[in-house]
């Protein structure tokens, strides 16, 4: 049955230039190839194309091969449908048309169904295997399993192959899997751990077939190729914006109860669209053929990433939608889907390179036309004096365009104004005659184009990628949670907005543009009535704050997001005093997850708040080494002075670790810390203390119990938590009540009980330690959002 | 002689709007103005014109007048010039004819001539003044001199006002003075400390004319009352690019003697540039009536700059320049002038609200127009997702237009994609009929443009500011130092570069197009030939870099900015290096001013040096407090760390300081240095170390003498330095010849005895302790420019 082509030897990677991983290259042996789900949609349309091009490419390497598509349908009645999808392979133009027939003919009499339902279908399909291996007397080089399949499915058939279908010999298994990998984080890691128990994590190959594109599959390449040119420009110093776009002018009408579970971020943008991402940030691996390096390097991406918030994304959905749902799901008219099917959303790394460069990932349905894009749209360099319209005055940019759109091929265009970038190896071609053409905002005439000489299906790339071993251009598992941590929360942030509804096609004018505004993002058009002093403006004015009294002290009130805005203006209006009365601010502040918001606006909204003339002090730590991330100061510095520019000298941990111990009395941390507010701080009166208060009344690290009274004038004490890590050092309530200003931030419904106790007891400074907070001569203030103070 | 005009008392300031400094409005009483260069060019323009408008202004506000034309002529010669220019004094549109021909012929009788050459002169004037104040027995309310004079003339005037015109009453005296204020750093502080012998500061009106122009006055106001708008986008996440920018067209034909001591920059950019920048970039103050507020907020822009140097600027002098040296100042035909006609500077501020915010001050004579103007540029935050010709996707701008050019007229223009700003107090009027004009890239219907309804000349309103006694719009003495301290730099710095010759006016065509390059400016076009492999790249690949033997080990050596580029690639691929081997980078670094340079190269240029996992310790420390700036720390922490993201914990001062007192052998700094080097640095053994070495062979803090064998194993230590401070605490040579690569800086012509000895000497390390770096298992390069190595 096994027809074997033995030819001339042809290395298997050749054209990756640079192969220095051809793994499997070009050993023979035979290769068995079963795609699950071999008579579905998408083998229908790329697999079996792609592994016959697989077979045409291998037909001089000594390999032999057996091709079996699988399903759950019987044989007798598949077999044909199999084999009329078969019939329609096709050659690429450099294969004679009676040598293709020929290829295509064996093709065929290496195939077969098999019904694939029973674990017994698998064990049988196994058996069927070794016995041809072995009337031919071949050995066998692996198994390559492509599971074209629904996602539940995954799990039950990567058991059955374990169970069944390893090769007995030292052939490889190799598992190929298409997305959705999951729909959040949780799922995916329920998914890898169900997969892990069956199957090696180098066995696996999780699809991504935009990392197949010819154009995507270049970008690393083109970076070390132009490494000269984009070196001194690749950074936040000249890159202006990243665009990583995919529109669609389709509709999703028949794939609706697929769709609407997932929507557009999980479908498009989560995957094909942050892979993009990834591959144009990354830091270049040294070595491209790497995997190993590929893959660390793409991982470190997702660590620096700064957290995709509600504000950094706008959905929308197309009009049509809902009656497409109500069809399709047989829902009520009533029934109202949030799933969106257009989304911007706005990343930014947080490192030194491109701190600060937006970079937009926006796809969606139903749109003007169908393109898919990324572009690096740089800093206008140039200042033109005296003639701003010449060439040179013109953007720059580096478009890696992935296919479609005006240009309507696949091609990596760099504007003339900015290098002549090198032309990529043999198999790309430069583009000298232009119809007359405009791409995103130059006409093409500006541009040095490449294009790929051949244009080729992603599958196909990714086939002979699987077949060689080479794994960087997969996910691995580590890559896939990473981009679910990352887009997992910004999904939860996301889950009850209501997307804006758009017409469809060329009627969404201008419906869908997007405003960048620093870190966050928006719709450009309102669609609301808005009052016209709001006009242009922000929504800092429209604070719905409330103000009123709490245990006879001023109280600020308002959603949280409001609150912590009032907060940080607050604190910045304080420092900004200070500084302008002694030309110092001191500011001490309380662990804890709750400030954690906090600092995040201050470091990312506040730029013109004086850190510079600016000490930060702690008012509570955890008797931790500082560089461990349950201290209060890791906490603060990860979130907030990493992020601004404080003097060294202006930061003040507690001293809890010395003598390389944690918190020994002997070892007079408390009183070293005190020394140091004496010496720094004038009348030890800190300008603004910010405490939070535990659900036992606890605030600052002093706890019920704590005997407050008994730490007498000292400004720092030693105290015990009932909860772990039981050392602590704090601000003793003598320290606290010496503050100019003292604010008390509670947030969160699980403050409510609290709150409502807080109301209605006396002051009882060693029963709820946060009665003891009475400033002698400044002003306390309670921040309480509406969940606490509401419930 | 004395005219009264006795009418309704009309409030000085009412035009300001914010009039809190009134000080000397309603008040009654004689005013003698006495322009020194009473019959000049200046004054003849714009001054005699000025004090006509505030007399006319003053006539319903009870005070009297005098005033004299001063100079060195005899009065017979001198008289009939004044009034040939008294004469030709105009009245604003909205004086009738009638009352301007009394009020131009009470101002003539109100005037005088009268020479002004020795010290009996001004004590005739002063004689002269006090006998009419007592002849119509009224009390005196000041004395105003306006010196329009050559700058080297105006110590003695001051000195001749200082010892015989003071009034002798309680009426104030007001000197002003015109630009130059010296050519730089040292001569404006001479001019100064002159000056200050005779006049007191409040009684100097520094005047830059730059600041009466209407627009330029109007940009704190503008700020003020379009805050809501602006606060939002005034920051380094909004602001694209600053430029400002004053075109002319004429050349310096009759000024050159002049002129070719100042040139450009001197001339133009020191002063009105930079005045505009600082109204521009200042924090806005809370009372901008305030002068004392407005100063100081002016002041703190100097110190928030990055130094200039010479890459953040490009000069260029028109062609026919040297000719018209050569003949109005009788030089031969070999004479050249470098002297720059043109010049464009690239300014930073190292501040968290503007840091990265490119702010181009460009200017030069011989242009294609005349025109002035300040654009904020905003950064194209729109994405429009179909129609990218709409009017919101165009640039975002505000241009403060000071006139001429293509507008022709001064006004301050938003472009209507960013907001419609509150349009200015009665005196401006909003401009809605438009030609068919294009203003910087926009057509004018794309902006709202408001105007002042009537055009006044700058000298006119400062007069007027003088007179009511509110100097925020004059030069204070530390602006004046902190400007020259930030020009002196690049003066110098660029002291013997080749301007670009360019022809003038159209036919500049692009020759004088600016290239922003990072933190560096350049000039776009080249006019030399280039090799094509430079083409689009930067010039790190042309470094001039020798590589030889020093001492038996490898030495780098170069000119200094190269040598000191390169060592930075070489501290970035070891620090690379070492975090793809180990996740850790540990870098000790030397004190002094030679490291200075390479801490800048580091902050500015290597963007993508792996700081989150570098730790940075010192090579020696001087026993003073870190917040001391003798302290070693502190010129790495302000040079270096405090322009990187490095992670708190990752900086490691050494202890100098413990229980408040400085290296004391019983605090065991020492000791504590050195176990925190042991527990973080695997085998003690750094990285990379950066020394230096001093005239006597020191190296770290290793003086000769220092008996350096008998720290024995020790890794720290604390020694004693033959100058002060004499305490030190210092690596040993067993620390520093454990690690991994130590590079030894040494540059600057100074250093070449040295290195000629050193080339010589055999080892010995108590004699010349540098000789004993000799890295067990590592390597020693030595860095040395052509300096230090050639003489």
């Amino acid at each position: 049955m096994f027809v074997t082509v033995l030819l001339l030897l042809v290395t298997l990677c050749a054209q990756e230039g640079h192969g220095e991983e051809r793994a499997e290259a070009p050993r023979s042996g035979h290769v068995s190839v079963v795609i699950v789900g071999g008579t579905g949609d998408l083998a229908k349309k790329y697999l079996w194309q792609g592994f016959f091009e697989l077979y045409v490419n291998q037909a001089r390497s000594g390999k032999t091969f057996s091709f079996y598509g699988g399903g759950l349908s019987p044989a007798d009645a598949a077999t044909p449908v199999l084999f009329e999808i078969l019939k329609a392979v096709s050659c690429s133009k450099d294969v004679s048309q009676e040598r293709c027939a020929l290829l295509k003919e064996q093709f065929l009499r290496l195939a077969q169904y098999r019904q694939l339902k029973t674990q017994e279908d698998y064990q049988d399909l196994a058996k069927h295997i070794e016995q041809e291996l072995q009337q031919e007397g071949i050995t066998e080089a692996g198994r390559l399993f492509y599971l074209s399949l629904p996602a539940f499915a995954y799990a039950d058939v990567a058991d059955k192959i374990n169970n069944t279908c390893r090769p007995t010999s030292k052939a490889w298994l190799r598992v190929v899997l298409e997305k959705p990998f999951g729909h959040d984080f949780r799922s995916a890691q329920v998914l890898a751990a169900q997969l892990g128990s069956s199957l090696k994590d180098e066995e696996m190959y999780r699809i991504d077939h935009y990392l197949g594109k010819q154009v995507v599959a270049k970008i690393l390449p083109f970076r070390k190729e132009n490494k000269k040119f984009l070196d001194p420009i690749w950074d936040k110093h000249h890159i202006e914006r990243v665009e990583i776009i995919m529109k669609e002018s389709l509709d999703v009408k028949g794939r609706i109860p697929f769709y609407d579970q997932y929507g557009v971020i999980r479908d498009v943008l989560q995957n094909h669209l942050t892979e993009v991402m990834t591959l144009l940030m990354m830091r270049l691996p040294m070595n491209l053929s790497s995997s190993e390096e590929v893959l660390r390097n793409k991982l470190q991406i997702f660590s620096s990433m700064l957290p995709l918030r509600k504000n950094q994304a706008v959905v929308g959905q197309y009009q049509a939608y809902q009656t497409t749902v109500q069809q399709e799901m047989n829902k009520m008219k009533d029934h109202v889907s949030l799933t969106p099917t257009f989304a911007a959303v706005l990343a930014h790394l947080d490192d030194a390179q491109y701190e600060g460069v937006p970079i937009l990932l926006i796809a969606g349905k139903m749109l003007d036309e169908r393109v898919g894009y990324a572009r690096v749209l740089f800093k206008n360099d140039i200042f033109c004096l005296q003639n701003p319209d010449a060439v040179h005055c013109k953007p720059k940019q580096i478009v890696f365009y992935f296919g479609h759109g005006s240009l309507q091929y696949p091609a990596i265009l760099v504007s003339k104004n900015l290098f002549k970038p090198v032309l990529m190896d043999g198999e790309w071609k430069e583009v000298t005659q232009h119809t007359d053409v405009n791409i995103l905002g130059l006409p093409i005439s500006d541009y040095y184009v490449q294009t790929p000489a051949e244009q080729k299906e992603a599958y196909s790339e990714l086939i002979s990628h699987i077949f060689a071993g080479r794994k960087n251009s997969f996910i691995s598992a580590e890559n896939l949670l990473a981009s679910w941590g990352i887009w997992t929360p910004l999904l939860d942030s996301l889950a009850s907005s209501y997307p804006r509804i758009y017409p469809g096609g060329a009627d969404n004018r201008d419906l869908l543009d997007i405003r960048v505004n620093g870190r966050d993002i928006g719709y450009n058009t309102e669609v609301v009535l808005i009052s016209p002093d709001q006009m242009g403006g922000t929504s800092t004015n429209s604070f719905q704050v409330m103000q009123g009294k709490f245990r006879s002290d001023d109280m600020v009130s308002a959603w949280a997001e409001e609150l912590v805005e009032r907060l940080a203006v607050d604190i910045q209006e304080a420092a900004e005093a200070a500084v302008r009365e002694g030309g110092v601010f001191h500011l001490a502040f309380s662990g804890g997850s709750t400030p954690l918001a906090l600092f995040h606006r201050l470091s990312l909204h506040h730029f013109s708040f004086p850190w510079s003339h600016t000490h930060v002090w702690m008012v509570d730590e955890r008797c931790v080494p500082l560089t461990d991330p349950e201290s209060n100061f890791h906490g603060l510095h990860d979130h907030l002075l990493q992020h601004v520019r404080i003097p060294y000298y202006n930061i003040h941990p507690m001293p809890v670790q010395l003598n390389q111990r944690l918190c020994v009395e002997e070892d007079g941390g408390a009183l070293l810390y005190e020394k140091e507010i004496s010496k720094l701080v004038n009348g030890s009166s800190f300008h603004f203390v910010l405490l939070g208060v535990g659900y036992d009344g606890h605030t600052a690290s002093l706890f019920p119990g704590t005997k407050v009274d008994e730490l007498g004038e000292s400004l720092v004490a030693l105290t015990e938590s009932p909860v772990k890590p039981h050392q602590r050092m704090s601000l003793t309530l003598s320290a606290i009540n010496q503050a100019r200003k003292v604010a008390l931030l509670v947030i969160g419904k699980g403050k409510h009980e609290l709150i409502t106790q807080m109301s209605r007891v006396k002051d009882n400074r060693d029963k709820w330690p946060v009665t003891g907070v009475k400033p002698v001569d400044g002003r306390l203030v309670w921040y309480i959002d509406y969940d606490a103070l509401l419930g």
